[in-house]
């Protein structure tokens, strides 16, 4: 069995959160292999999580423990859940943190982290699960304890999603959402690079932007749509930010037309 | 035997300082197990460092062995030590950086790194002893080579404390110091929380702040004193920073009133 | 077989960039020890990585494996290399970015990674060598995959320098390069310490900069040369900039003067 355990926070690297954190896990499975993603998501912004978290998790080995906290409704009655998928357990708050990942791998399972033997102690702390809850089914889930020890099973069809698990078809070819937006101001869309291969570009508002293969291919502050190195399509501006130009948000709606320009 | 590390400096992570240390302990004991708790304390301050290490090194499997490095004396005459506790060995300069820790778990036994056979090498950098005294003492720790190898034994009541170690019984309770301040302004105290339990509240200077469960309990501007997820009393202020407030300084003296309210 | 792996990068800590190549990393070796040097390099400034290097990698075990990613010219027809060497084997873009730990561990062989078979994919994203050619080849090696599997063996002599690797021999004495400029302002060169031992001081342009042991051996504003913690002689200026004072960039050229002051 796997002792692999990825973690990614929001809790920087200041202090002594993940440390504390990893305290935890090895008290209760020495034999933990621990790696660090990312521990400076920006504070609760959980969609951004969600994007790291889509960036690397994929590559690693099937069968790997991962666990995930960002957290703005810690203490609520938001679920803290394990989703069981074909790349491994997911640990983590329910609020679509995970939906990035499982529009890849979706849930087989999941369960909610009620079981207090599963604890750090009986009453966690309300502001810190991570430490109190998460940590420690992590370690249990590492040790070989089964998923449903930790608490009863619940619906996958119910876990929180953030942005649309998938593009959805529509009169002209596909419709999908901004899922994220890098540092240089490209548009990230949840639409898989593959079907850039058939379309001739999308529809942003009352905009035409243009499928290239290259930045070289417009001109100088004109927009176009690439396939990134994450695999989605991105809108971008050469020379330029397309989020500040376009005014986008995350969630925004573009839509991709297949065949000829319009 | 545990081959577990835990790893505290303020080197910061832009410079590979605490790699060259990471190489000298893989070096003498290829088998360790390092763990980053924080390398982000602020530059000298030993007091942030015996907080840090106070949040997180009593979550680790006993028989670990801790290596902190806040070290504004590195050079001069002060000691370089390793503390033996129920917790495990403890290693850095004798300046009160491990006190908080100390407060919970007492040193046993203690020794002054003054053995040269266990250092990097004769002439250890003294602007480095974290990879030329501390880094090897840890790495021959975890080898298992006794304490009193690495240098003679000393008085463990002879270790520097930063702030006190325990609150003192007075007239109407306690009597406590602040023992750390967070980003929020909240002011930390050395008073354990199971103390709140039969106390009314606190003094600070002529001021009274009484104890609350949550911060709703007073209206918004008001000072309150809580039980903080750290296990000890904090003084915050409800939408405001306590330390602004009132012009609290690391190590200033907290009165607790047991019974009702003066 | 040491299963030793360090990495470096520029890619910072915002991001699970690292992360990925981690995953890449255990899926084809589980049993890899990794250890984080620095994410933190300047973006794109290879000599400052090339510095961070020198710094710790010489501490680590011998036939250790190393894998840094400083790469401005990433999807150019810059080669990507494996260096090996006495202290192990390092890999990274043909940049100068080995260049200083090779100025102390000469290149015995070196390989181009060109055979696709030991890629993440057989198209390499162009902006992501680290995670799809030099991550797979460390894992690669890690468990054991000769080195000349991975590509064509090429001229060692042939790999890009960035800093002369050795002080020339001239008439006074030596002549030298600024290596590296450290947070304060101080000017490292790539003289080691000990040709201190029989030099009076270095030639900077028309100015003469002393040898001394201690800043205290000089008056308040004035520059010196001292043998740094580093092992190299560096130009300082006590309670000031030796860059600012003396406008100087990385590769400045340096003269020791052997014997007496001239």
């Amino acid at each position: 069995m796997s002792r692999l355990l990825t973690l990614l926070t929001d809790f920087g690297s200041q202090d002594s959160y993940v440390g504390a954190m990893k305290g935890v896990i090895y008290s209760l499975c020495p034999q933990a292999t621990l790696v660090d993603l990312c521990h400076e998501v920006p504070a609760q912004d959980v969609a951004a999580g969600r994007w790291q978290l889509l960036q690397a998790v994929p590559y690693f080995p099937a069968g790997s423990v991962h666990l995930a906290v960002v957290d703005p409704d810690v203490g609520s009655d938001r679920r803290a859940v394990v989703i069981e998928t074909a790349i491994g357990l997911l640990i983590g708050p329910d609020n679509g943190l995970w939906s990035g990942v499982l529009s890849r791998f979706p849930a087989q399972r999941a369960v909610s982290l009620t079981n207090p033997n599963y604890w750090q102690s009986p009453q966690p702390d309300p502001t810190f699960h991570g430490r109190d809850i998460f940590a420690p089914a992590a370690a249990h889930l590492l040790n070989g304890v089964p998923l449903t020890e930790l608490g009863p099973l619940i619906d996958p069809a119910s876990l929180q999603t953030l942005i649309e698990s998938h593009p959805q078809r529509s009169d002209q070819g596909w419709q999908g959402q901004i899922q994220a937006i890098d540092r240089f101001g490209n548009l990230i869309t949840n639409l898989p690079a593959e079907l850039g291969q058939t379309a001739a570009g999308l529809i942003w508002g009352d905009r035409w932007l243009p499928l290239a293969r290259t930045y070289s291919e417009v001109a100088i502050g004109e927009l176009l749509v690439l396939a990134g190195s994450h695999g989605y399509l991105e809108i971008a501006q050469r020379n330029g930010s397309a989020q500040q130009t376009l005014a986008a948000n995350m969630g925004a709606v573009v839509r991709l037309v297949c065949g000829r320009a319009p």
